[in-house]
């Protein structure tokens, strides 16, 4: 008796824990069920996905307004993304099977793959138990090249999803290795952060880039290389000669001159990519997000224009074949909480005044940095970093007949105080309640630089996370009318598979 | 010689004057040419324009987080407002010819009349020289009854917008008597703010609802006048028998069962204006956005959801007349700076610790006034109010068993500030550079005390006064189509025009 009830037992439950895992994206989809995600027109050739981390209305928002002020105009004016001028408008709900409050790895998972999952989790269901198949599997099936494109680390949890299958999206040394061992055609922005797999615990592990070459992919990792790629150049992946302790690319705010940025490594990709049959691309810019946890509002602005760029570089190919291409921007969730409003400021915004900050918050940490290590305890001076403080976000102590921005007495006694936590050891900040909400985990004097700066401008932040915010979903091309209309992010993966016919066989 | 050229020269002065008024919106349409403003087919009977004053994306996602996590799964859900679900979403920038941050006058005329304003100008050009018609005249001119509903004050900005013209919005008494002289069907909701006109500088003002009457109005304002109103009525004004000091219908949170609400007046409305030829009603639910001022997310919430409840009445007649119907949900512009997420909460929500709030802000301003006039002000004491603090916000200075929520040592010490503020005369708070962000103009016990539950629900606001976010867009019915995309405010007003022919003779 027992061994007949047994196997009936094992059987149930994997059955229930089959079925579960697929559930709850059934229940979430029900409030938005009134979108449409069937399409019997042409499939397009040329398919391209664009993904501003972290982006949402009021990062685009800030953008086009900081563009608009440039022009000096007495009466506001925006300048509009182009891509917000694309025929078809949608707003997408990114909540997922944890939160009402996001990540990038669930959201990414929703756009590349159609489910809802949980936090931190890259392409399998929130029990961690099934894999799914991200569309770009399924295109690549179909004869598509496949092109993945990030700012940050090409193994950070946005770009991960349209390549790999991982119940953590820090196992960075593991996605990676899926990136060496896949069969998509070009990869390109930044670089990688375990290549060795030093955290890993797979036993010997290989260098990722020993094993791509040994895969047929060519890595080019200088300017040259890079720019040198071309349609015969196979399998590829491009590294930016300049990456950041993330293995990211520059903020836009810190990139010198000639170096290379975002829209290159589309313009690139489109070449590498070119063939008969078609290709994806999908491109993040993953360092809105960043400088929007840091509250670097300048930052974002910046970043957010690159992206712009990045996407008109496919606009381009659209503009060629108008009858063959797809393109989609979108966001993945909000962050920072950032409102073009501050209390302070009430209904006046001075979108100029961001225009005095020379550098991200993380080019002030150096500064700081250095300043306490070139610098004996006993000397620490606030009054010292004042010149670095209005080189980098044109503030100053008094006015003195420059174009500064003059500190009010209050602000200045909060950046007195924020000096004192930075220049102590992080181990010793034991912060109130009250300086946990102002610092965050970030550099309490930046981050209160960043704070005067943009609440001079008008601009708020109201956290160092993500937000509940919908973001918006932007089409151009073939099958674009689908992107219309409120619906979910899971929609997004169901309209650009019904349009390319990605489920079918 | 002088003589000729005098003329010449004032003629080309009043060109000059007259051009100059129109250019702005030519202008600021530029960067929004792509949205398609030409319809071609039927023009709709019933024609139902729904705005939420402050009303954009966080404060619609607020109430349907709040609605889902009513329903106490582990998942996080949302349940949809069902205005949401309309076939069409749009997003519409906001933004008016003196900021990026604008008002109700402002939004209101684009919406209304198509033209960009400054603050604060019912239906005139910028420089408040030209009077433009709303749709509501060109559409009355054409055959159709208008209706005009606001839970605020009828004289408020955003009714006012669809009926008067006039340089200031806070000329009340002119605005009502426009009210009055208008050959309009139903105005229902809010009171009169000035009916006798006593800031008035027009000479020997007669009383406003005597002027309507002598114009055939009949004036309903008790529960049974007004439901009592019919088909039959004629010309109405419903004035709700419920009204604050702002002669404004109560928050839906402080409302009293059987107490008329926002969507009884769509209701009746529909009643009273049903006819063979149609009509236009405009309905605003105008405290959304005072709570947002406020900071009060909970009263923002409950009176969102009874505006989808009065957006619902109309779709009974969309229901029943598909195709002679167009709703269009919209809101003005954001209020407060509200965001999913809050520094101290990161990745988590708590929408249902909102359910512990039984009054809004006004509500328990009115507590601590009864208090300070009831108690000696040598006997101010902070614990006298710490029993209506449970009952308002469901917070508690201790674990005392029950459901409340603990303050925390700090969030405890912010309200005995905040008392001490509250308790003094408001001639004689004068507010540190930091007190004046956190109180705003609002009571400083009671808007520490929204904070504090906003905080802990995981919800934050960042102003008093709007924002610069677009607003969504939502439409159902004859010509919904033209209200995907992304656009300028003025574009509502072309689409609704172009989809009535408001501007054909």
């Amino acid at each position: 008796m027992k061994n007949r009830v047994l196997p009936i037992l094992a059987l149930l439950l994997v059955l229930t824990v089959a079925l579960s895992a697929f559930l709850p994206s059934d229940t979430f989809a029900q409030a938005f069920s009134k979108t449409n995600n069937t399409y019997n027109g042409k499939t397009p050739k040329y398919v391209f996905l664009f993904i501003g981390d972290g982006t949402s209305f009021p990062q685009i928002a800030a953008a086009e307004m900081y563009l608009g002020a440039q022009k000096k105009t007495t009466a506001p004016q925006t300048k509009a993304l182009d891509f917000t001028n694309f025929p078809a408008t949608g707003v997408a709900a990114t909540f997922d099977s944890d939160s009402f409050i996001p990540d990038s790895a669930s959201t990414g998972t929703s756009i590349a793959s159609g489910i809802k999952t949980g936090n931190g989790i890259i392409n399998m269901d929130p029990q961690k138990q099934t894999s799914v198949e991200p569309i770009t599997r399924k295109l690549k099936d179909k004869g598509y090249k496949i092109g993945v494109v990030s700012s940050v680390s090409i193994d950070h949890a946005t770009p991960a999803v349209f390549y790999a299958n991982e119940a953590s999206r820090n196992n960075y040394y593991e996605i990676g290795l899926q990136l060496a061992n896949s069969n998509f055609d070009y990869f390109g922005g930044g670089g990688f952060k375990d290549p060795e797999g030093k955290n890993t615990k797979m036993p010997n592990p290989q260098n990722i880039l020993d094993v791509a070459k040994k895969n047929g992919f060519t890595v080019a990792s200088t300017k040259d290389e890079i720019l040198q790629l071309n349609n015969n150049s196979g399998k590829v992946i491009a590294i930016n000669p300049e990456l950041d302790a993330d293995k990211a690319m520059p903020y836009e705010i810190d990139r010198k001159d000639g170096e290379l940025k975002l829209s290159d490594y589309v313009r690139k990709g489109i070449e590498v990519l070119d063939n008969k049959n078609g290709f994806f691309m999908m491109v993040e810019s993953g360092k809105i997000d960043w400088a929007n946890h840091a509250n670097d509002a300048a930052a974002s602005i910046h970043d957010t224009i690159e992206f712009n760029n990045a996407v008109m570089e496919a606009y381009k190919v659209y503009e060629k074949y108008p009858n063959d291409t797809l393109i989609i921007v979108t966001g993945d969730h909000e962050c920072g909480g950032l409102t073009i409003g501050f209390a302070g400021t009430e209904y006046e915004t001075f979108f100029n005044k961001l225009e005095k900050q020379t550098l991200s918050y993380i080019g002030f940490d150096k500064i700081i940095n250095d300043y306490k290590k070139s610098t004996k305890p006993e000397n620490y001076k606030f009054e010292d970093l004042l010149p670095q403080i209005k080189t980098a976000f044109g503030l100053t102590a008094s006015a003195d007949g420059t174009s500064g921005l003059v500190l009010t007495a209050s602000e200045y006694s909060r950046l007195q105080e924020a000096f004192k936590r930075s220049m102590e050891a992080k181990a010793d900040r034991n912060y109130t309640d009250h300086e946990k909400i102002i610092y965050g985990t970030y550099e309490p004097l930046t981050v209160t630089l960043t704070h005067i700066l943009n609440n001079k401008a008008g601009l708020s932040f109201t956290t160092y996370s993500h937000t509940g915010l919908p973001v918006p979903v932007y089409a151009v091309g073939l099958g674009h009318e689908l992107f219309n209309g409120s619906y979910d992010n899971t929609d997004i993966y169901k309209k650009m598979a019904a349009i390319t016919k990605a489920d079918q066989k």
